[in-house]
Protein backbone atom coordinates (compact mmCIF):
# COMPACT_ATOMS: atom_id res chain seq x y z
CA UNK A 1 0.00 0.00 0.00
CA UNK A 2 1.17 3.60 -1.12
CA UNK A 3 0.66 6.73 1.52
CA UNK A 4 0.84 9.73 -0.50
CA UNK A 5 1.03 12.73 1.11
CA UNK A 6 0.14 15.89 -0.64
CA UNK A 7 2.16 18.94 0.91
CA UNK A 8 1.04 22.22 0.38
CA UNK A 9 4.28 24.66 -0.20
CA UNK A 10 3.20 27.76 -0.31
CA UNK A 11 3.30 29.92 -3.26
CA UNK A 12 7.23 30.33 -3.25
CA UNK A 13 8.73 31.66 -0.65
CA UNK A 14 10.51 28.56 1.13
CA UNK A 15 9.58 29.48 4.42
CA UNK A 16 6.06 29.76 3.35
CA UNK A 17 6.40 25.88 4.52
CA UNK A 18 4.49 24.84 7.72
CA UNK A 19 6.09 22.99 10.29
CA UNK A 20 3.50 20.12 9.22
CA UNK A 21 4.82 20.21 5.96
CA UNK A 22 8.77 19.94 7.13
CA UNK A 23 8.14 17.05 9.09
CA UNK A 24 5.67 15.08 6.54
CA UNK A 25 8.56 15.57 3.93
CA UNK A 26 11.44 14.00 6.19
CA UNK A 27 9.15 11.29 7.09
CA UNK A 28 8.94 10.32 3.55
CA UNK A 29 10.10 7.50 2.02
CA UNK A 30 10.36 9.51 -0.93
CA UNK A 31 9.67 12.74 -2.29
CA UNK A 32 8.34 12.28 -6.10
CA UNK A 33 8.79 15.69 -8.03
CA UNK A 34 6.72 16.25 -11.18
CA UNK A 35 8.58 17.75 -14.15
CA UNK A 36 7.07 19.90 -16.40
CA UNK A 37 9.49 20.81 -19.16
CA UNK A 38 10.18 24.01 -20.03
CA UNK A 39 9.50 27.55 -18.42
CA UNK A 40 8.96 28.02 -14.55
CA UNK A 41 12.85 27.13 -13.63
CA UNK A 42 12.44 29.70 -10.89
CA UNK A 43 9.52 27.37 -9.43
CA UNK A 44 11.94 24.56 -9.88
CA UNK A 45 14.84 25.82 -8.33
CA UNK A 46 12.96 26.84 -5.27
CA UNK A 47 11.68 23.25 -5.21
CA UNK A 48 14.65 21.89 -5.47
CA UNK A 49 16.37 24.29 -2.12
CA UNK A 50 13.69 23.35 -0.42
CA UNK A 51 13.95 19.41 -1.05
CA UNK A 52 18.27 19.93 -0.17
CA UNK A 53 17.31 21.83 2.90
CA UNK A 54 14.60 19.18 4.42
CA UNK A 55 15.31 16.03 2.54
CA UNK A 56 19.83 16.37 2.12
CA UNK A 57 19.47 12.46 1.99
CA UNK A 58 18.36 13.39 -1.88
CA UNK A 59 15.32 10.45 -1.68
CA UNK A 60 13.90 12.18 -4.38
CA UNK A 61 12.39 10.93 -7.92
CA UNK A 62 11.50 13.17 -10.39
CA UNK A 63 9.02 12.20 -13.47
CA UNK A 64 8.36 13.66 -16.30
CA UNK A 65 4.78 14.29 -17.05
CA UNK A 66 3.33 13.97 -20.37
CA UNK A 67 1.75 16.28 -21.91
CA UNK A 68 -2.05 17.19 -22.66
CA UNK A 69 -3.26 16.48 -25.90
CA UNK A 70 -4.73 19.78 -27.12
CA UNK A 71 -6.37 18.19 -30.32
CA UNK A 72 -9.35 17.00 -28.12
CA UNK A 73 -11.86 18.32 -26.47
CA UNK A 74 -10.46 19.85 -22.98
CA UNK A 75 -12.81 18.49 -20.09
CA UNK A 76 -12.37 14.99 -22.14
CA UNK A 77 -8.32 16.43 -22.65
CA UNK A 78 -8.25 16.59 -19.14
CA UNK A 79 -9.71 13.19 -18.16
CA UNK A 80 -7.40 11.15 -20.02
CA UNK A 81 -4.17 13.58 -19.70
CA UNK A 82 -5.66 13.07 -15.57
CA UNK A 83 -4.90 9.13 -16.38
CA UNK A 84 -1.71 9.54 -18.08
CA UNK A 85 0.02 11.47 -14.99
CA UNK A 86 -1.88 8.83 -12.60
CA UNK A 87 0.57 6.01 -15.05
CA UNK A 88 3.51 8.18 -14.78
CA UNK A 89 3.65 8.58 -10.90
CA UNK A 90 3.07 4.67 -10.58
CA UNK A 91 6.09 4.42 -12.71
CA UNK A 92 8.01 6.16 -11.08
CA UNK A 93 7.32 4.78 -7.74
CA UNK A 94 9.35 1.66 -6.86
CA UNK A 95 8.19 0.81 -3.31
CA UNK A 96 7.43 -2.41 -3.70
CA UNK A 97 6.96 -3.28 0.26
CA UNK A 98 4.55 -0.25 0.22
CA UNK A 99 5.44 3.11 2.23
CA UNK A 100 4.92 6.56 1.93
CA UNK A 101 5.29 9.06 -1.01
CA UNK A 102 5.71 12.94 -0.17
CA UNK A 103 4.48 15.56 -3.31
CA UNK A 104 5.06 19.50 -3.32
CA UNK A 105 2.38 20.96 -4.09
CA UNK A 106 2.34 24.84 -4.90
CA UNK A 107 -0.10 26.72 -2.94
CA UNK A 108 -2.64 24.70 -1.23
CA UNK A 109 -3.56 20.98 -2.67
CA UNK A 110 -7.09 21.76 -2.04
CA UNK A 111 -7.12 24.98 -4.55
CA UNK A 112 -7.50 25.07 -8.08
CA UNK A 113 -5.23 21.66 -8.13
CA UNK A 114 -5.29 18.36 -9.84
CA UNK A 115 -3.08 16.31 -7.57
CA UNK A 116 -5.98 14.92 -5.40
CA UNK A 117 -8.33 14.15 -8.24
CA UNK A 118 -4.99 12.11 -9.51
CA UNK A 119 -3.98 10.79 -6.83
CA UNK A 120 -7.96 9.18 -7.25
CA UNK A 121 -7.06 7.21 -10.21
CA UNK A 122 -4.36 4.97 -8.36
CA UNK A 123 -5.20 2.59 -5.05
CA UNK A 124 -3.17 4.80 -2.96
CA UNK A 125 -4.38 6.27 0.35
CA UNK A 126 -3.49 10.21 0.36
CA UNK A 127 -3.69 13.04 2.90
CA UNK A 128 -3.43 16.43 2.67
CA UNK A 129 -0.89 18.84 4.74
CA UNK A 130 -2.40 22.32 3.79
CA UNK A 131 -0.19 25.06 2.82
CA UNK A 132 -0.37 28.65 2.22
CA UNK A 133 -2.65 29.65 -0.96
CA UNK A 134 -1.68 32.21 -3.28
CA UNK A 135 -5.37 34.12 -2.00
CA UNK A 136 -3.56 34.58 1.75
CA UNK A 137 -0.02 35.37 -0.10
CA UNK A 138 -1.64 38.27 -1.84
CA UNK A 139 -3.79 40.08 1.03
CA UNK A 140 -0.43 39.27 2.97
CA UNK A 141 1.96 41.45 0.59
CA UNK A 142 -0.68 44.08 0.47
CA UNK A 143 -1.12 44.14 4.89
CA UNK A 144 -5.61 43.68 3.71
CA UNK A 145 -7.84 41.96 4.30
CA UNK A 146 -9.67 39.32 1.69
CA UNK A 147 -13.15 40.08 3.25
CA UNK A 148 -14.93 43.06 4.12
CA UNK A 149 -16.62 43.34 7.82
CA UNK A 150 -19.17 40.09 7.78
CA UNK A 151 -19.36 39.85 4.39
CA UNK A 152 -18.45 37.06 1.89
CA UNK A 153 -15.75 36.52 -0.61
CA UNK A 154 -16.01 35.15 -3.97
CA UNK A 155 -13.08 33.04 -5.23
CA UNK A 156 -13.57 33.10 -9.07
CA UNK A 157 -11.19 32.49 -12.11
CA UNK A 158 -10.44 34.44 -15.26
CA UNK A 159 -12.60 32.72 -17.65
CA UNK A 160 -15.82 32.99 -15.02
CA UNK A 161 -15.39 36.52 -14.24
CA UNK A 162 -15.18 37.29 -18.47
CA UNK A 163 -18.46 35.00 -18.78
CA UNK A 164 -20.24 36.42 -16.12
CA UNK A 165 -18.83 39.79 -15.22
CA UNK A 166 -19.27 41.14 -11.73
CA UNK A 167 -20.57 38.43 -9.42
CA UNK A 168 -23.95 38.99 -8.21
CA UNK A 169 -24.24 40.10 -4.40
CA UNK A 170 -20.74 40.20 -3.76
CA UNK A 171 -18.65 42.86 -2.45
CA UNK A 172 -15.48 41.12 -3.33
CA UNK A 173 -13.52 38.64 -5.35
CA UNK A 174 -10.69 36.65 -5.64
CA UNK A 175 -9.54 36.42 -9.10
CA UNK A 176 -7.03 33.29 -9.98
CA UNK A 177 -6.14 31.24 -13.22
CA UNK A 178 -6.40 34.42 -15.29
CA UNK A 179 -3.95 34.47 -18.29
CA UNK A 180 -5.73 37.76 -19.96
CA UNK A 181 -6.62 40.19 -17.62
CA UNK A 182 -10.25 39.83 -17.30
CA UNK A 183 -10.65 42.70 -15.37
CA UNK A 184 -10.76 44.59 -17.86
CA UNK A 185 -14.15 43.32 -19.37
CA UNK A 186 -15.54 45.09 -16.14
CA UNK A 187 -16.42 49.00 -16.27
CA UNK A 188 -14.13 49.61 -13.93
CA UNK A 189 -16.20 52.42 -11.83
CA UNK A 190 -16.24 51.97 -8.06
CA UNK A 191 -13.95 48.84 -8.06
CA UNK A 192 -10.09 48.67 -6.64
CA UNK A 193 -8.00 46.19 -7.42
CA UNK A 194 -4.89 44.52 -5.66
CA UNK A 195 -2.90 42.08 -7.87
CA UNK A 196 0.30 40.77 -7.23
CA UNK A 197 2.86 38.16 -9.22
CA UNK A 198 5.58 35.52 -8.37
CA UNK A 199 3.91 36.01 -4.62
CA UNK A 200 6.40 35.25 -1.46
CA UNK A 201 9.72 35.13 -4.53
CA UNK A 202 12.44 38.09 -4.22
CA UNK A 203 10.67 38.82 -7.97
CA UNK A 204 7.05 39.44 -6.41
CA UNK A 205 5.60 42.08 -8.03
CA UNK A 206 2.48 44.39 -6.39
CA UNK A 207 0.03 46.91 -7.76
CA UNK A 208 -2.88 48.31 -6.24
CA UNK A 209 -5.91 51.23 -7.00
CA UNK A 210 -9.06 52.32 -8.51
CA UNK A 211 -9.38 49.74 -11.02
CA UNK A 212 -9.77 52.67 -13.54
CA UNK A 213 -5.95 53.74 -13.14
CA UNK A 214 -4.04 50.55 -11.94
CA UNK A 215 -5.91 48.25 -14.28
CA UNK A 216 -3.77 49.87 -17.29
CA UNK A 217 -0.58 49.36 -15.48
CA UNK A 218 -1.23 46.15 -14.00
CA UNK A 219 -1.78 45.41 -17.78
CA UNK A 220 2.02 46.84 -18.99
CA UNK A 221 3.57 45.24 -15.79
CA UNK A 222 2.29 41.45 -16.39
CA UNK A 223 3.33 42.02 -20.02
CA UNK A 224 6.85 43.11 -19.23
CA UNK A 225 7.76 40.88 -16.20
CA UNK A 226 6.05 37.68 -17.90
CA UNK A 227 8.86 39.07 -21.04
CA UNK A 228 10.96 38.66 -18.47
CA UNK A 229 10.73 36.18 -16.70
CA UNK A 230 9.30 33.74 -19.40
CA UNK A 231 6.53 32.83 -17.20
CA UNK A 232 4.01 34.42 -14.75
CA UNK A 233 2.08 33.11 -11.82
CA UNK A 234 -0.47 35.96 -10.57
CA UNK A 235 -3.85 36.56 -8.83
CA UNK A 236 -5.76 39.28 -8.12
CA UNK A 237 -8.75 40.93 -5.45
CA UNK A 238 -11.40 43.45 -6.85
CA UNK A 239 -13.81 45.25 -4.16
CA UNK A 240 -16.62 47.00 -4.70
CA UNK A 241 -15.70 50.90 -3.22
CA UNK A 242 -17.59 51.52 0.69
CA UNK A 243 -17.04 48.09 1.57
CA UNK A 244 -14.05 47.85 3.79
CA UNK B 1 8.08 53.48 15.61
CA UNK B 2 6.75 49.82 16.33
CA UNK B 3 6.25 47.55 13.57
CA UNK B 4 3.91 45.03 14.26
CA UNK B 5 3.91 41.35 12.85
CA UNK B 6 0.46 39.42 12.44
CA UNK B 7 1.71 35.71 12.54
CA UNK B 8 -0.91 33.25 10.84
CA UNK B 9 -1.05 30.56 13.49
CA UNK B 10 -3.13 28.44 11.52
CA UNK B 11 -6.03 26.48 13.32
CA UNK B 12 -5.07 24.50 15.92
CA UNK B 13 -2.32 22.40 15.30
CA UNK B 14 0.74 23.57 16.68
CA UNK B 15 2.69 22.59 13.18
CA UNK B 16 0.78 24.54 11.05
CA UNK B 17 2.93 27.59 11.50
CA UNK B 18 4.99 27.98 8.79
CA UNK B 19 8.82 28.48 9.14
CA UNK B 20 8.43 32.00 8.48
CA UNK B 21 5.73 32.34 11.47
CA UNK B 22 8.38 30.98 13.51
CA UNK B 23 11.05 33.25 12.27
CA UNK B 24 8.83 36.25 12.97
CA UNK B 25 7.87 34.61 16.55
CA UNK B 26 12.08 34.44 17.37
CA UNK B 27 12.69 37.38 16.09
CA UNK B 28 10.03 39.73 17.67
CA UNK B 29 11.27 41.99 20.43
CA UNK B 30 8.43 41.18 22.45
CA UNK B 31 5.05 39.19 21.67
CA UNK B 32 1.97 40.30 22.36
CA UNK B 33 -0.97 38.04 23.68
CA UNK B 34 -4.71 38.91 23.58
CA UNK B 35 -6.14 36.96 26.98
CA UNK B 36 -10.09 36.65 26.21
CA UNK B 37 -11.03 35.89 29.29
CA UNK B 38 -13.26 32.83 30.13
CA UNK B 39 -13.90 29.96 27.57
CA UNK B 40 -11.48 28.58 24.73
CA UNK B 41 -8.75 26.92 27.51
CA UNK B 42 -7.82 24.93 24.99
CA UNK B 43 -6.36 27.19 22.57
CA UNK B 44 -4.81 29.65 25.46
CA UNK B 45 -3.11 26.20 26.24
CA UNK B 46 -2.21 25.42 22.67
CA UNK B 47 -0.92 29.08 22.24
CA UNK B 48 1.05 28.77 25.09
CA UNK B 49 2.80 25.58 23.65
CA UNK B 50 3.85 27.32 21.03
CA UNK B 51 5.23 30.23 22.90
CA UNK B 52 7.60 27.60 24.89
CA UNK B 53 8.57 25.71 22.37
CA UNK B 54 9.47 29.24 19.76
CA UNK B 55 10.06 31.75 22.51
CA UNK B 56 11.56 30.17 25.76
CA UNK B 57 12.96 33.31 26.38
CA UNK B 58 9.20 34.36 27.46
CA UNK B 59 9.02 37.83 25.90
CA UNK B 60 5.93 37.47 25.81
CA UNK B 61 3.60 40.45 27.45
CA UNK B 62 -0.42 39.33 28.21
CA UNK B 63 -2.90 42.11 27.68
CA UNK B 64 -6.66 41.52 28.87
CA UNK B 65 -8.97 42.58 25.88
CA UNK B 66 -11.82 44.96 26.72
CA UNK B 67 -15.46 43.82 26.45
CA UNK B 68 -17.20 44.68 23.53
CA UNK B 69 -20.68 46.59 25.05
CA UNK B 70 -23.25 44.84 23.54
CA UNK B 71 -26.18 47.77 24.76
CA UNK B 72 -25.08 49.79 21.71
CA UNK B 73 -25.75 48.72 17.94
CA UNK B 74 -23.38 46.10 16.42
CA UNK B 75 -21.90 47.86 13.89
CA UNK B 76 -20.95 51.06 16.07
CA UNK B 77 -20.30 48.82 18.96
CA UNK B 78 -17.22 46.98 17.12
CA UNK B 79 -15.69 50.46 16.24
CA UNK B 80 -15.72 51.80 19.52
CA UNK B 81 -14.79 47.82 20.54
CA UNK B 82 -11.76 47.83 18.45
CA UNK B 83 -10.53 51.50 19.61
CA UNK B 84 -10.22 49.91 23.47
CA UNK B 85 -8.74 46.93 21.91
CA UNK B 86 -6.06 49.27 19.94
CA UNK B 87 -5.61 51.16 23.42
CA UNK B 88 -4.92 48.81 25.39
CA UNK B 89 -2.13 47.09 22.65
CA UNK B 90 -0.86 50.18 22.89
CA UNK B 91 -0.28 50.41 26.88
CA UNK B 92 0.69 46.75 26.63
CA UNK B 93 3.57 47.68 24.62
CA UNK B 94 6.59 49.06 26.50
CA UNK B 95 9.44 50.00 23.74
CA UNK B 96 9.86 53.52 23.97
CA UNK B 97 12.84 52.95 21.37
CA UNK B 98 10.35 50.86 19.02
CA UNK B 99 11.03 47.75 17.89
CA UNK B 100 9.52 44.84 16.42
CA UNK B 101 5.80 43.22 18.05
CA UNK B 102 4.62 39.96 17.02
CA UNK B 103 1.29 39.01 17.81
CA UNK B 104 -0.21 35.04 16.96
CA UNK B 105 -3.42 35.08 15.39
CA UNK B 106 -5.76 32.00 14.57
CA UNK B 107 -5.94 31.08 11.26
CA UNK B 108 -5.11 33.97 8.97
CA UNK B 109 -4.72 37.69 9.52
CA UNK B 110 -6.51 38.27 6.47
CA UNK B 111 -9.78 35.89 6.89
CA UNK B 112 -12.35 37.39 9.37
CA UNK B 113 -10.44 38.53 11.58
CA UNK B 114 -10.13 42.35 12.74
CA UNK B 115 -6.37 42.73 13.61
CA UNK B 116 -5.28 44.34 10.92
CA UNK B 117 -8.48 46.79 11.34
CA UNK B 118 -7.47 47.39 15.28
CA UNK B 119 -3.72 47.68 14.29
CA UNK B 120 -4.68 50.65 11.86
CA UNK B 121 -5.71 52.97 14.52
CA UNK B 122 -2.50 52.69 15.67
CA UNK B 123 0.74 54.68 14.78
CA UNK B 124 2.03 51.40 14.27
CA UNK B 125 4.00 49.61 10.86
CA UNK B 126 1.32 46.25 10.35
CA UNK B 127 3.47 43.32 8.42
CA UNK B 128 1.53 39.49 7.66
CA UNK B 129 2.82 36.55 7.89
CA UNK B 130 0.02 34.07 6.04
CA UNK B 131 -1.05 31.11 7.90
CA UNK B 132 -3.25 28.00 7.40
CA UNK B 133 -7.08 29.03 7.46
CA UNK B 134 -9.89 27.07 8.75
CA UNK B 135 -10.97 26.56 4.77
CA UNK B 136 -7.92 24.58 3.77
CA UNK B 137 -7.55 22.85 7.20
CA UNK B 138 -11.29 21.67 6.89
CA UNK B 139 -9.93 20.36 3.08
CA UNK B 140 -7.00 18.67 4.40
CA UNK B 141 -9.08 16.92 6.77
CA UNK B 142 -12.09 15.74 4.37
CA UNK B 143 -9.13 14.81 1.66
CA UNK B 144 -11.45 16.92 -1.03
CA UNK B 145 -10.51 19.91 -3.15
CA UNK B 146 -12.25 23.08 -1.98
CA UNK B 147 -13.19 24.42 -6.00
CA UNK B 148 -14.76 21.34 -8.49
CA UNK B 149 -12.82 21.85 -11.77
CA UNK B 150 -12.39 25.41 -12.90
CA UNK B 151 -15.73 26.58 -10.96
CA UNK B 152 -16.10 29.28 -8.01
CA UNK B 153 -16.61 29.09 -4.70
CA UNK B 154 -18.46 31.18 -2.36
CA UNK B 155 -17.14 32.02 0.86
CA UNK B 156 -19.37 33.32 3.59
CA UNK B 157 -21.04 33.87 6.92
CA UNK B 158 -23.69 32.15 8.47
CA UNK B 159 -25.75 35.02 9.01
CA UNK B 160 -25.68 35.60 4.84
CA UNK B 161 -26.27 32.11 3.99
CA UNK B 162 -29.49 32.79 6.44
CA UNK B 163 -30.49 35.60 5.22
CA UNK B 164 -29.67 34.52 1.40
CA UNK B 165 -30.27 31.06 0.60
CA UNK B 166 -28.36 29.68 -1.64
CA UNK B 167 -26.11 31.52 -3.40
CA UNK B 168 -26.94 32.35 -6.93
CA UNK B 169 -24.62 31.00 -9.81
CA UNK B 170 -22.33 29.09 -7.32
CA UNK B 171 -21.98 25.41 -7.07
CA UNK B 172 -19.99 25.24 -3.82
CA UNK B 173 -20.20 27.72 -0.93
CA UNK B 174 -17.80 27.42 2.64
CA UNK B 175 -19.35 28.66 5.68
CA UNK B 176 -17.62 30.27 8.59
CA UNK B 177 -18.78 32.20 11.82
CA UNK B 178 -21.78 30.17 11.66
CA UNK B 179 -23.17 29.53 15.91
CA UNK B 180 -26.28 28.33 14.41
CA UNK B 181 -26.02 25.46 11.59
CA UNK B 182 -27.58 28.10 8.78
CA UNK B 183 -27.70 25.21 6.86
CA UNK B 184 -30.78 23.63 8.48
CA UNK B 185 -32.49 26.45 6.66
CA UNK B 186 -31.82 25.33 3.09
CA UNK B 187 -33.71 23.04 1.35
CA UNK B 188 -31.14 20.02 1.27
CA UNK B 189 -31.79 18.07 -1.86
CA UNK B 190 -29.43 17.74 -4.16
CA UNK B 191 -26.47 19.20 -1.63
CA UNK B 192 -23.68 17.40 0.07
CA UNK B 193 -22.14 18.94 3.65
CA UNK B 194 -18.23 18.37 4.96
CA UNK B 195 -18.20 19.67 8.13
CA UNK B 196 -15.24 19.82 10.52
CA UNK B 197 -14.39 21.52 14.20
CA UNK B 198 -11.28 22.04 16.24
CA UNK B 199 -9.75 21.78 12.90
CA UNK B 200 -5.97 20.26 13.33
CA UNK B 201 -6.57 20.01 16.51
CA UNK B 202 -6.91 16.20 18.59
CA UNK B 203 -10.19 17.28 19.49
CA UNK B 204 -10.60 17.45 15.32
CA UNK B 205 -14.55 15.70 14.54
CA UNK B 206 -15.59 15.70 11.00
CA UNK B 207 -19.04 14.58 9.62
CA UNK B 208 -20.28 15.02 5.85
CA UNK B 209 -22.74 13.31 3.45
CA UNK B 210 -25.43 14.72 1.54
CA UNK B 211 -27.03 17.42 3.80
CA UNK B 212 -30.67 15.92 4.29
CA UNK B 213 -28.93 12.99 6.52
CA UNK B 214 -25.71 14.78 7.82
CA UNK B 215 -27.31 17.83 8.76
CA UNK B 216 -29.31 16.21 11.62
CA UNK B 217 -26.40 14.30 12.30
CA UNK B 218 -24.24 17.75 12.90
CA UNK B 219 -26.72 19.34 14.60
CA UNK B 220 -26.55 16.84 17.10
CA UNK B 221 -21.99 16.22 17.37
CA UNK B 222 -21.69 20.28 17.42
CA UNK B 223 -23.90 20.76 20.41
CA UNK B 224 -22.75 17.55 22.39
CA UNK B 225 -18.93 18.89 21.19
CA UNK B 226 -20.13 22.05 22.81
CA UNK B 227 -21.35 21.34 25.71
CA UNK B 228 -18.24 19.58 26.27
CA UNK B 229 -15.54 21.28 25.71
CA UNK B 230 -17.11 24.73 26.47
CA UNK B 231 -16.93 26.37 23.28
CA UNK B 232 -16.40 25.07 19.63
CA UNK B 233 -14.92 26.74 16.10
CA UNK B 234 -16.35 24.93 13.14
CA UNK B 235 -17.03 25.42 9.32
CA UNK B 236 -18.12 23.63 6.33
CA UNK B 237 -18.15 23.40 3.00
CA UNK B 238 -21.24 23.16 1.19
CA UNK B 239 -21.85 21.79 -2.71
CA UNK B 240 -24.43 20.96 -5.00
CA UNK B 241 -24.24 17.80 -6.19
CA UNK B 242 -22.81 16.93 -10.02
CA UNK B 243 -19.88 19.46 -9.16
CA UNK B 244 -16.75 17.48 -8.66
Amino acid sequence: MIDLVLIGAGTGHPDHLTLQGVRALQEADLVLIPRKGAGKEDLAHLRLAMLARHRPDGAVVEVDLPVRDSEIPYLQGVESWHDAIAQAWAQAVDLPQGGTVAMLVWGDPSLYDSSLRIAARLDWRARVIPGITAIQALCAAHVIPLNSLGNEVLITTGRRLREGGWPQGCDRAVVMLDGACAFQTLAPEGLSIWWGAYLGMVEERLESGPLAEAGPRIVTLRAEARAAHGWIMDCYLLARNGAH
